[in-house]
């Protein structure tokens, strides 16, 4: 099968990070996979949730689609009144993928808000978040770091998100949204720089799968989960 | 290991399907697993939501908590006016799963709605609102191709869901919450009557596992599923 | 007038009460009124609102229907972003009652919450929700009681609650809901087991009702209550 | 015992009438009862909410505070995103106590909706809104017919209701805040102009009370109710 | 041009100020412009919010309209669940202009919240919440000396503020609705007693407008400012 | 008076517009002014609000900060569950602006939605989403041209927007944060080609102002106003 934009199918798109996009953010960068585009800023505040243990930090994600980010216009959540129950079930898993990443007890008494806005949206954009996400969160613990805010760098993991999926009843890495509005199963894998499963979640949309397919759909996405890792590594050196 | 319940690894907790729970919706069940037990419900309505083609019908679920249904009361959404961001995310699984179990061209334009309401919670609810769901979804299908308003039934697939987890470095299937809060990788898997993968959601909440350790997991839960199939066939026969 | 099952028209549906229905609440029961049923669970919290002075404690409850407990399904409140009106009401209604069954300066600072979720409605889930609310009441009462967390009971008196209404120009004791919903008069009466009123709420809904009908509507009720604290303080031996 | 304000124990506050207060509502008046204010509109739309049958008519009201009408200072609802619980029980009462007042089916496919705003309550605002409610109503009405919207007049009743309540175990008509704040005993009773029943309300707040006393203060509530009558005929004569 | 009421260009309509209409508040007034009536209320609270510096008070003011204030009833805030955008607009303009005319650090610890609620609304009501808002707010300053609770006044200039506007390319003071309604331009001016400004809000409604044109509009703002002093003055003696 | 950074005080901060910056909406563009940065995005869509009349358009706009556009973190609307007042004032100001520069009757039964969501705000966001909003329509209105879905251009004027304020009693144009946060007097104009003024707010914050303050205000934003312009022109060509 030919991709439509000729990649091949353990291709990734092409990635472009700009780091400090904004100003304020302790930690921010601009991720852009093909034509997804995620603003990612990371937010230190002095003080954590009433849930976590003296002493120690914290770290959680929030994700939300511009109005005009996809092909039709969609209304705010707030003119709805209520948070976009897609978008709750995502930053649940940036969330728990980038608190993996830290050590909350070397994070100390602080919390650290990581702000996934969707600027355009064209498939990928859960995971575009996890792996720009990372970047804020590595840029705003370095900061920390150097403010001597925290004694050494909390940090423990690089973490990397990309999605696989069947098209065709083809095995393909990192669906563009012209693929993913048609594929019959789609599986989203964030691992660590050990090739290691932190996240991982398969949906069988038009049909069902077996334990073999879903493996062959974790090994596509552990091939884009090493270059991105190499590209994180690059953006952060 | 020694299960606090005696149990194997590779068992399940006990389960009690009582069908026909209450009388007012078109199919319904209360499923017991272990402490575990959700009422399930499933109400057709002659009317489908604008995004569903004609002629087609919709399957959907909706997941909530009852305030004491656990060790601590918690508040009713209503009063934080807020869904809560776990429910969203389970709902979504299981509208996902009872949805693949349905041939909706069949269904005509019906949406058949399935409220999993936890009575009480220990541990495996998501998984049981999908098994006891699936069993509250055929039995209103079942008096739909009675009362004649779809022509054939509906149901393509038998739907089941289980989780598994890693306690101590021990792959054990079936959590009930003990275990569950301090699982090293909690991973949900929901299945046909084919042994094929429907959902699989993993998460490495104490550490992240390899690709061997997901598949092991994988395995536990469809041990598990085939048993819950077998018992969802004796209540449904 | 013969009633529709049969009962005559000062007899109560027959009442089941299942004590300790779920484990985690401090005090529990299913209550069963015909085809009504209500579970009733009483969590206990350590701490007070703002406006109860210091050293007594609070009883409040919460009311509401699972979205299909009725003929038709019903949207959840948390989907409408508001608390319906008659549940509103209702729980008010239960809240003052359980009130009043309460030492409030013997309970010390403990609140306790009683959650009446009507799992089937057929009529009479509010008064249905105050007898077996008070059960709930008890029970966590008791446990304080043994757990020496006060020093002696601050139950001061039973509490039990049960309609009346008029139909076709007779009146009735315990409508099920398809007399209710053709009834001229309706009539809510809670009492203590001295038989004296603590709430009374009537409502002309087809016709204005007489002083003396009123009052023959109170004894009807009178009558009921006095078997549902027979069955209370049974289910509570 | 004497009263605070001198009044005998079977005594209204003096009451002040003033209709056609504000010029755009289809109907108005303002009410004091003492230092109670409450300002009452009723506004017609030709369209009926989707439960009411073709042909007929529907009556409803709506009951709220102003921020200031108190001793202290209340939030907006708004500013708490809920109806506060208390005012959606009262203008439910009210709601059903002006619907009694009239023939759905001669109002025709026309709503009729009474604003209820309390501009000062220093108790008794729920009955005051009743019976200045039914002054908005009457009016409105009354131009249907002129302009002839309506064949007939649909009122058939007139509606008033009053509150009386046992202070220091004494049956007092018509509570002032003082006194209200202090009640052993609250009920609230709307009738018609024969002396009918419409709606009771009684909660026993300090203690319980007897059949006998209720009966009593049903009577106090008449004689009030039979006085506000007069009142309503002069201010619509 | 003729304008409909007969006044002159630079005209005010009648303007009726009644100190203390409710008992309450610590500062009140019902304030009239022709048919538009709005009761301001100036509540006294000793706490103010977090972002104020310690020592120094806060003036906030809220707006809102009765829902049949106008021609066509309008739904309640509540019901829609959000504050009225237009509400909110004009709530900040009479917060700020209110705390234009007090020295905070007089105030004290204090917060004084002005309640605007539009009774009837005839164009103009924003401006007549800022005249008659600062009535309530100077009646509770005053108290505050009287009781000792503040040192000296806190006011230090008196507010007034009063629209104009282009209607058929004349400039007009203070527009009905009737006028309002087809403005080609609209400007509100908020004003001292030195006649310094301290809002000014001009909108191109249906066209743009010249320099010149809107210094025209300020002016005859600025006259119809001092006629409200003079009518605050004598309100306030 | 030496500006922080260098500026003349009739001088604006440097200005990028970035056209068609995503590629979904019908019209886009980002806007800089110095550090403050704004996503404009028009969006058309066939169908226009109920008030509208028949035949004609509408052109709306909506404003909103992401979280970490500032200096500190601030929480989303939807978890306070309030559009932020001053957001709601923001878009009412930038809706009737692009509002003014569209003939309506030749848009058609078009609405066209601006969003402007600010990615980095240092001063002057919504005299920016004005200007850049303006280019975002424009883009859209041409694109309508383009397809033949108008027959003709609905751009009746440009419009740019800026603001000046007051700084140590020295009238500046366009002040960053750190000279917006502490002047005196604050005032926005918006302004069509012609220099004719559209939309105009000016606010003593601090002190009072004089009608001459007031216009030598309004002279600089007409000079700064004459450069947007240029600017427009020039990306627009």
């Amino acid at each position: 099968m030919m991709r439509q934009d000729g990649r091949a199918f353990d291709e990734l798109r092409p990635i472009k990070i700009t780091t400090d996009f904004v100003k304020f953010a302790e930690g921010s960068c601009l991720i852009q996979c093909g034509d997804t585009m995620v603003l990612c800023c990371a937010s230190v505040e002095e003080r954590t949730p009433p849930h976590v243990a003296e002493g120690t930090g914290w770290v959680t994600a929030e994700y939300s689609m511009l109005p005009r980010a996809n092909r039709e216009r969609s209304k705010r959540d707030i003119s709805k009144l209520k948070l976009s129950p897609r978008s709750a079930e995502i930053q649940r898993l940036v969330g728990r993928s980038l608190r993996a990443a830290v050590d909350l007890t070397k994070l100390g008494e602080h919390t650290i808000t990581v702000d996934c806005d969707v600027l355009q949206g064209d498939g990928g954009t859960r995971t575009a978040s996890v792996t720009g996400g990372f970047i804020a969160l590595s840029l705003a613990c370095r900061k920390l770091v150097e403010e001597g805010a925290v004694a050494s760098n909390p940090i423990r993991h690089f973490v990397t998100g990309v999605s696989a999926g069947i098209v065709d009843d083809t095995a393909l890495l990192d669906l563009r949204y012209s693929e993913d509005s048609r594929a019959q199963v789609d599986l989203n894998c964030v691992m660590n720089e050990l090739g290691e499963i932190i996240e991982l979640q398969g949906t069988g949309e038009g049909r069902s799968f077996t334990l073999a397919e879903q493996q062959e759909l974790v090994r596509l996405c552990a091939k884009g989960n090493r270059e991105l890792l190499r590209l994180q590594r690059a953006a952060l050196k």
